[in-house]
């Protein structure tokens, strides 16, 4: 395990403060902790923030139609994915500059999800070599998959290598994020004055000049950058972003291995459907053909019951990461995911549930079966 | 009729408070009486309250269309539960501890539903023994039913002894709570911190240590339990929690002698329906063949001529009690059923009713005939 | 015209107060000018009040769909009720004890009405006796309607006594009261302690004892009842508080001359829906056989307009007028018929319609044809 | 270019205040700025305001269905209207008085809308002469479509002079506004007490007395005028304000070049569906038989995007205009112009289409091909 950094002011906590019972605690003290600006980074989201708060609402809308008396003893969250067995259906999803919320940064993300049996999806635009990150996670044995993330697509030779590195420090896959060939108008962030700190690096990332329009537009991934990095890549690649079902048959039919239904933690266009509303017609049109994820807004362990009974084959979690290392660095981070397990342990139970293939019923949220 | 325990400060009063004129204002008086984590214990939800919130919006959502005009001389609320002749459709639910609410507990509510005509199902946490409350209620006659909760079944042999001896007690059926096998997420409990008061006494149950959630999987009751308690019972059995029509069928197969559609008062898995949308189903599914009560935000008498025409041969009221008890002990229990019933017999008139079974019309809702 | 008495404080206003533009405004006024206990008896609600907001609701969530370049000049509002030519379709609806609201009471109202061209029902609940009451009103020419309103039916020999009297003072139909066998759970008024004065006399009624429930039931008004006033009344009889379909059937198979589609202004049986969503029915299911009125939350010329297109042949208007009274007497609640009939005008011609014959089409509230 | 008149203080801004990063921002700090009466008549509405913020909601509502991963470089928001390349979708709707939230008036909004390539429809009630907007705007290159509103038609000579007038000055079209026969109930501004003031000049209309209802009512437009104006216009002819598809059908027969679906802004008849809601219908009525636009809340680039998929050529804006002059003039409109066309090609981007044309396609808003 590396050794992390000098503690500063905010990593001296090593335990959450008392009293975070919820993910939704976390969040609020997160508020406190972190300063106005960087919090409307995390936090916010884009146009007036309707695709924001659907991704939350929707979840809480889907009802639960749970089953009584069925045997529970040996209960168990274990579960497969891309073909590898997994502690649990839950990752980190891929977010900017962890550094933001705690100076120990993805590395103390890393400790906290391998530590608890989550998945970790590392961003391009991480503060930490994707190398050191791996050593931190030693993917592996009991853990959850460790993937990375891909953004962009400025340039072909630039991205071989990287996926190249990926594969050679152990990440299992590759998630190329689809949704974002602009940035969105994110009304909060601007309003805040947001601006990264000038000392926090990004290794990934090549050094680049502010991009117009225009740059940004003739740099956007393509159908056909898709292809040719399913051709070239070592690794299984994954799609993040697709929210339209004839998107998901374009990308089952060129190969890949999964992809997330994602609207970008509503960052990105305002106004587009929640993904716990987008989710049953994508997995419906992928039909089992590839690995089917989904994230934006997921914060309880019902939540996670409701993804799964859906279509998806797991979630991914992104903000209440960086509340829980804001909060208390890795402990913090860790302490998130553990709230959230045992949640999902109880819904689970509640729900009549013994195993995670078991919550892949439809009528469980009160649909016909298809 | 016992004699109560010495009186304490709040049992004091004999006569509910001056100008409580609905169980909200009980509701509200009941807080400001409570400490804030007997509070938290008693009215809280599980998650983020969705489903507390919807049981009693739902009420609130269906429609009544009364008719006009029709003879209302002799209107009464008489009604049949379990073939036996009851004042009105209205019982006491099973709650644990009712000692939090006023020292006199249990005995307090058996007197006040004794005299109100009203059933009392008491609960297996009671902090009395069931022998007193049983005396306490002086069951047969004009008063409603008696009935005896069970919980948990981890011992077959403490199981058989505690039916025999409410049945030797007088209690007329035993009701098992099947939609609890681990405690929901219950975090305004927990955020209060509440704890039971160490002096409780519990009864009707072994002492435990505190049991991790694999023992209490291990320990959930099963249809195969309930197959051997209808077996082994000397006493009718009716199923708490049963919300899934398919569950309702298997329970009526296995030959229960009714069912309570409840989501736990919204304290169990957030998310689920509420109630009063999950209750026609589940009655439909019935047909008839076995008892269907119904409990979960029932507040108001147009609820309880709601419920009916929904199905229901009767409804439980839970938490409203113990605020009656908080509020002024057993007189305070009283006026809340006096209140309730009082708004029950108007409603009746109100909708052109003069029996209980002339209630039993979907059209009194708005819905076709089935 | 008769002498009014003389002016108390809250009558010598002889003009409503300046800024007053709307019926809200009016009614907020009025509450300012009210005393709590009052306040409470005028606008109060049965239960929670689900009924009386959504009466006004209702309204707003009807969409109008206007047509537009229709030739308006020579609009107007007249109509037609109960074959006698009216200036508008806007009547007073029967309230009880005007006298609270302004000592001018019902006089004050006739000579509103009178002077408006708007119809009054008077109630039998009227602080004034009926005669003088159709002095102010001075019926005929070029006035509204005059009805009289019954209530309760102890006694036929009392009855056809009272509408003799009517009859013989010029009132033009009786309006019967069907709605209220018992009082509705009237909880704001019973919080805020409402007591009718002492003073204030009940010319209609015999000085009664408080009743029971059994003997309000047994004196409640049934088909039997209205049978016999139909053969016994000289004046054309309407039935108020018609809401379900089949019993607006048997209302016109007994020869009604119309009846009022209300829910007693939410007063009586809390979540019944409101007006608005009722009348389509029952205008249906009478099929233009007799007059169907309707009230219940009017606040807006655009609701006349809706009520219309939905079927109805005219609106009360009930609390407005108590506003307008407590205001500023027969003037503030002239001020207020006002305001509701220049709407009225300019919804007309927005909707491009020049007579109330043509708002009578569904497809100006995006209904289809019947 | 005109010279523009003396500065006044609030003149004295040549570019937007600091912060103002949205089209909301710039509306709460124009109501800042703005007297009481003057923003209650700009931002009010009629009645109790449900039609004007429906109009806002609706564009909320519309979820948008992005597709992903096709090619974006070089998209550009260039469209045709009338026969005529534009650079955008986007006119400045016509407005009354823009002298109220600045003294540069029309002439600055002219200047502000060519600078961006917007059109602009200058209104009848303009405070600058036509001729005067026309040199500020300069028609023709790469500026958008410049159009004359007409209101009113009491004097068919003066008309026709006004329409010759505009045709001479440059003007492309004119715009008949339909749905105004009266003013409609508007106590926002009732209740602000605002008047116009003494000085501001009418120049293209005639001095007249306060009108009755009667007089306005007889002065309405008809089809009939519709009819004569297409035949004496040398101009083409729209009309604002249809929102009945029958409307629409018959002002398609008739020949105009195209319709705007509007409510006045919620102006008018309060409780009118939003023009969101209204546009599909009308769309398909016209079923490009002559240009559709729409107006009414459109606030984000989003919503542009959302009127294009659901039927419409072009969008007006009306009140941000308003707000950018209050707060800087033509600087300030042209800031409001620049952040709606910034959003607008993001939002075209975010949904992975590069042509304008391409938003005509009614599964970006999840609707079904008509």
């Amino acid at each position: 395990m590396p050794r992390l950094e000098p503690a500063t002011a905010s990593a001296r906590h090593t335990a959450p403060p008392p009293g975070l019972i919820s993910l939704a605690d976390h969040e609020a003290h997160a508020r406190s902790v972190l300063d106005p600006a960087t919090w409307a980074y995390i936090n916010g989201g884009a146009g007036d923030g309707f695709t924001l708060r659907a991704n939350r609402d929707a979840w809480d809308a889907v009802a639960l139609h749970p089953r009584v008396l069925a045997p529970l003893a040996g209960l168990e969250t274990r579960t497969t994915l891309l073909g590898k067995a997994c502690p649990s259906p839950i990752l980190v999803a891929p977010m900017a500059r962890h550094g933001l919320a705690h100076p120990d940064g993805e590395l103390a993300t890393a400790l906290a999800a391998s530590a608890l049996g989550a998945g970790f999806v590392l961003g391009t635009q991480s503060g930490r070599p994707l190398e050191e990150v791996a050593k931190a996670f030693a993917p592996g044995g009991e853990r959850g998959p460790l993937w990375f993330q891909l953004y962009g697509f400025g340039d072909r030779d630039g991205m071989r290598e990287l996926v190249a590195r990926a594969s050679a420090a152990g990440y299992e896959a590759v998630m190329l994020t689809v949704d974002a060939p602009v940035q969105g108008v994110r009304d909060d962030e601007r309003r805040a004055g947001f601006a990264p700190p000038p000392g926090l690096p990004m290794p990934h990332l090549p050094p680049q000049a502010a991009a117009g329009l225009a740059d940004l537009l003739a740099r956007a991934p393509t159908w056909d950058d898709v292809a040719w990095l399913l051709a070239h890549s070592p690794l299984p690649v994954l799609l993040k972003g697709i929210t339209h079902p004839d998107d998901a048959r374009l990308a089952v039919e060129l190969g890949v291995a999964g992809l997330v239904v994602s609207n970008h933690g509503g960052r990105v266009l305002d106004t587009m459907p929640a993904t716990a509303t987008l989710l049953p017609a994508v997995a419906s049109a992928v039909a089992g053909r590839c690995a089917v994820l989904v994230d934006g807004g997921v914060r309880r362990g019902t939540d996670i019951v409701k993804a799964i009974a859906l279509g998806a084959d797991a979630v991914l979690v992104g903000r209440p990461i960086l509340h829980g290392l804001a909060n208390a660095g890795a402990a913090g981070a860790a302490h998130v995911l553990r709230l959230l397990g045992d949640e999902f342990s109880a819904a689970m139970a509640l729900c009549g549930r013994r195993r995670v293939a078991d919550l892949r019923d439809p009528a469980l949220v009160g649909r016909p079966a298809p």
